[in-house]
């Protein structure tokens, strides 16, 4: 499954068709992280190793993809399931959706979601989730910055269509550009981040759609990206 | 108080009995931090700074602690009893109760508090209780993630007992081994974080209640664990 | 613009008699940003590189100003103008005020705002705001920390002024003392945070504020600071 994901992710990242990734599930359950099969003893340390490696890998390629990655979460996302929606740049779902890190309660603590989950949300709201296991709400994630966007069910793909096609209405370059930026900056001392931010803002208008959108907003008229 | 409250904290922390600690008072403040009788100008700066380090050292032995620390707040708490709750992986409070930083009232800024509420709660909420000094309800407290959660009075003793004896019905080893990662990894960069945890993931398999947690659910039976 | 906001932040900046600055704007918009007539092509790179930076130091300006400085928003406040925002201690804003970084509308990443948005309201609030330029309500922005409360427009200036005089009532040096070691302390490990405040505080103890505020409360009147 991870390796399946890491192929979609990674599937014609760097054409310029590509303007923004969905991840969505159907039925019931986004996603409930892990095969627990995968993780009995007799499977071995290794093989251990190499699942938590891969699920890392798939978490960070999200970060670094150069399109906005959107979850779509209409149900449970738990564990590593929680972990993906909070790894996802945005992330709509249905007021009947709920969110957990329960692996305390089969005596494995999520800690490698809790990557993901305690740069989302509050310190002492990741932590009482990852301590009792017990699931938030679509409207506790939203409040806490879990999610973007809570939605009745039957809005859930129209509000996230509107979302992407917002997204896929503007410059690629622009987009990747300020993205990469973004994350790097985040972790920096302001003066660095500033440093940082100056130039690529320097950068971003000597693209081609950098100037092109300047023209065409002083011209009134829409711009033509090249993306 | 502050010794009295670290000797208690690391009353029997290696025990295997101890799966949880809460931290309450009586009557209707929780804390209103130090005497400040101790900080006038005849102690002395040497006294001053003993006075602040254990203080500190208090703080960050409930970080350090392999149990999960659960404040129980109902009432006042001010100045180092605000960051003594900050400083909790977990907190619930009446609806009664509130929360400030009112040193700057008295001329002394709350620049140790600022630590533990300037890692709990948005910058502009910290700043805004920093400089002006006024309360925040509790309503507001866990809008913001200084607390985890707020109930009526009369529900105060019941709902926290509730989470301590879920924790406390947790594998030991697995729940500090978590703690212990989840701070760990906070501060590191992705990469790292990642590194680390799943190293984390995979030792914590390698426990016995990680094993014996795994096969109880794949068995579905209830998990036997030797902490 | 930003010259002269620079020019006015520094004005008397070491004076005893300033004690909080607030920034404020006259008409429906709080201010939209960069001009972009000074971002075209023909202006040069060395033209932006000197425009970004100018803005950069500005809003460090205001961090590492001696006094508080709030924002008082009525209106729209959008791109640096929503760094501008962000980048104040405080903000205090109209329930008709919205903020947005719609730069990616017209190819121009809001990159350096990003910093400052970043910083102030969860990842995945900031990022739906950057990706879609959509704007968000001052309900939303107090909800997710970009500002420290929002008003019916008839009090804005009511109640900003109420925090700003509560502000300057109290002594200059024990809050520039705050203010800067508030600031140095977020991005430091616990135990660095914990050793830096703990000496600020003694620092403020010996302060003559520090003192006086503290034998008036015991003396129960009021104090009489010299700055």
């Amino acid at each position: 499954m991870l390796k399946s994901l890491r192929s979609d992710i990674l599937h014609e990242a760097e054409s310029k068709d590509l303007k923004v990734i969905i991840i969505a599930a159907e039925g019931p359950v986004f996603s409930s992280g892990h095969d627990l099969k995968e993780l009995t003893d007799v499977r071995g340390r290794d093989y251990h190793t190499e699942v938590f490696q891969t699920c890392s890998e798939v978490m960070m390629l999200i970060r670094n993809h150069p399109v906005p990655v959107i979850a779509m979460v209409n149900g449970l996302a738990t564990a590593a399931g929680c972990q993906l929606v909070a790894s996802c740049d945005i992330a709509v779902a249905s007021d009947k959706s709920s969110f957990a890190t329960p692996g305390v309660n089969i005596g494995l603590f999520c800690s490698t979601p809790a990557v993901a989950l305690g740069r989302a949300v509050p310190r002492k709201v990741a932590l009482e989730m990852l301590f009792t296991g017990e699931p938030i709400s679509a409207q506790e994630a939203v409040r806490h910055g879990l999610i973007s966007k809570v939605v009745p069910e039957g809005q859930l793909e129209e509000e996230t269509m509107r979302i992407a096609k917002k997204i896929a209405s503007l410059s690629r370059s622009v987009v990747a550009l300020g993205k990469a930026t973004f994350y790097k900056q985040l972790s920096q001392d302001l003066r660095a981040a500033y440093f940082l931010t100056s130039q690529a803002m320097v950068d971003n208008l000597a693209l081609r759609d950098g100037q092109e959108g300047i023209e065409a907003f002083i011209q009134k008229r829409k711009p033509v990206w090249s993306h």
